[in-house]
């Protein structure tokens, strides 16, 4: 009997994992020259601009290996950036994708984390066109790099929000953040702590948890419903939900050089995050304003425009929520009910603190 | 007297670093939208086919921060992207530059990056138009994508080259492992021992030490060169001397169908890369086959263009050389003056090995 070693990058070497990964990708017309030769080479369709825009994800600092099987991993490595080019009223075209991995990771580990990659960019007609694999001395370090284009009066900023606009959001809020509670409380690891009791009983259901965990580790890109708005021309301002609403609308607010008013009591909430959080005290509304990694579409819109955007986003499968106005004054407060200030924690995520 | 505390990342949080960079940055017409949105926006030139490439540099791996100074590893960090673009006859135009940062690292270190990527792109007509900044647990890791461009017909892929054409190479070979070398034998942690005697007495001055340390830690994309070999429709076939001329020629024979007789005294050694292994018994050749860094670019064209290559080349101030002849046997071999096969060592760089 012999013992079968574990196939790892080390066995394979780089210009194997590069012809397993090249393998595996789709080719399209608009790609001249794909994976194999120093640059891709790739056809800006006529009148259109070019969109471009890059994510990283670093091992414990983005993700951790107990609760990102590598399938989810490589969809939302893909989906974070696509996120990115919807955000802009962009069509997603084309990925780069570089790997830092540390050179005992099992074969398989890239293998399944690929095949996300590329079931997410199947899913929105994004073709991998190239990258780079290195080793890494510890952890792994995902790097991608989207690419989309658009006609230049499609293309919608952060820029263009107006006074007395309404302020939008697609989806709910603050999912991932509460899917981040719990996986945190399951991870004995977990080096943050949460801001939820972990042992509380909870009137969620499995399905419930389910839901909350999968909106944290394989978020939806809103392409169709950014797309339907572009199209549209309605959005005068648009912005994807990575760092929470109230920082990301922060910055689409300090862009267009206005500011907002946000209620609080309109903040579209899941049924999953209300019958998971039903046994608290009071809603945690935090986790919807400053949780981060919804991965939603927050966009301003001139108040003509009401019906037009719920009938174009309903095409896409999921509601728009008005969640406040634009105002002239540059400070962005939330309010409750009553119209009195929310004070609670309220800021969005930042790196390096 | 109080005591200052350094400047450091947490200090200044993900933002305050974005503007930082931001402030640095300059503008180009052809960037619509750049820094502070989802996606910077571009336009492509009419006609023209976009070229994209991507290459992660891990500390540890690529670089160590004992032997490079902040402002050559940002020099470098964009210069081994341009070379990409470059080996494609392409003209570089803008860069996203993603940074992975431990929280603690000083923000002068992140300054002197900045300062030496932007003095490179400077140099090469390169705008930053957008990255990504996070923290990472432990090391710098750098990803740069670059975009250029080119009208079709003037793109050079590796897959043109044919049988009796014959192989070029720019500049000199072996220069920068022989640098690795060096600074290998000067660090004390250095992890992966060095293949020359470190002790032995070098005929090399200090300027030739200088000369060949500068070709490891700051090389120089030979963009000039390319476009002059682009416009001139001279090169079959091109790619960048990255893991050695032995490997990357490969790359180049394999996507071509054919093989390649490599001249191992035509290799291009540089004056102080002779002068500094002087001493040794041997010319260390297989530096020059196989170390790798090198960044030059190697091509094949028609015996009939050997005048026009030559004079194109000059231009822009770095020689040209011809170091063999494509075969249409598909193997790659290098042969002594007398036409004996070299059979020393001859391997390019693999990572997980």
């Amino acid at each position: 009997m012999t013992h079968k070693l574990p196939c790892t990058l080390s066995t394979i070497g780089e210009f194997g994992l590069i012809s397993r990964i090249a393998a595996g990708v789709s080719r399209h017309e608009s790609i001249i020259t794909g994976i194999g030769d120093d640059a891709a080479v790739t056809a800006i369709s006529a009148g259109m601009q070019l969109l471009t825009s890059t994510d990283m994800l670093v091992e414990n600092v983005h993700f951790r290996r107990s609760w990102h099987v590598p399938y989810r991993l490589g969809r939302k490595s893909l989906a974070v950036s696509i996120s990115d080019i919807a955000a802009m009223g962009g069509i997603p075209r084309w990925a780069l994708l570089s790997l830092a991995i540390p050179p005992e990771l099992p074969l398989e580990f890239v293998d399944n984390f690929m095949c996300g990659f590329l079931a997410m960019a199947s899913e929105n007609q994004v073709f991998l066109i190239g990258g780079d694999t290195c080793s890494s001395r510890s952890g792994i370090t995902v790097s991608v790099t989207i690419m989309g284009e658009q006609y230049p009066g499609m293309i919608v900023r952060r820029s263009g929000a107006m006074p007395d606009d309404d302020i939008w959001v697609t989806g709910t809020l603050g999912d991932a953040a509460l899917g981040l509670e719990m996986v945190e409380g399951a991870d004995s690891a977990s080096l943050t702590g949460s801001r939820l009791p972990k042992q509380s009983p909870s009137n969620g259901t499995v399905d419930d948890s389910e839901f909350l965990i999968n909106r944290l580790l394989d978020p939806a890109p809103r392409v169709s419903a950014a797309l339907a708005l572009a199209e549209a021309a309605v959005a005068t301002a648009m912005i994807d939900v990575s760092d929470g609403i109230l920082a990301d609308y922060g910055h689409l607010a300090e862009q267009s050089g206005v500011g907002g008013c946000i209620q609080l009591v309109d903040l579209p909430l899941s049924a999953s995050f209300r019958r998971h959080t039903a046994h608290l005290p009071v809603i945690p509304y935090h986790l919807a304003l400053s949780g981060g990694e919804d991965y939603e579409l927050c966009f301003t819109a001139h108040r003509s425009n009401r019906e037009k955007i719920v009938d174009c986003v309903k095409k896409s499968g999921i509601a728009a929520t008005r969640i406040g106005i634009v105002t002239s004054s540059p400070e962005v407060k939330v309010v409750n009910r009553d119209g009195r200030r929310y004070t609670a924690q309220i800021e969005g995520f930042n790196h390096f603190i």
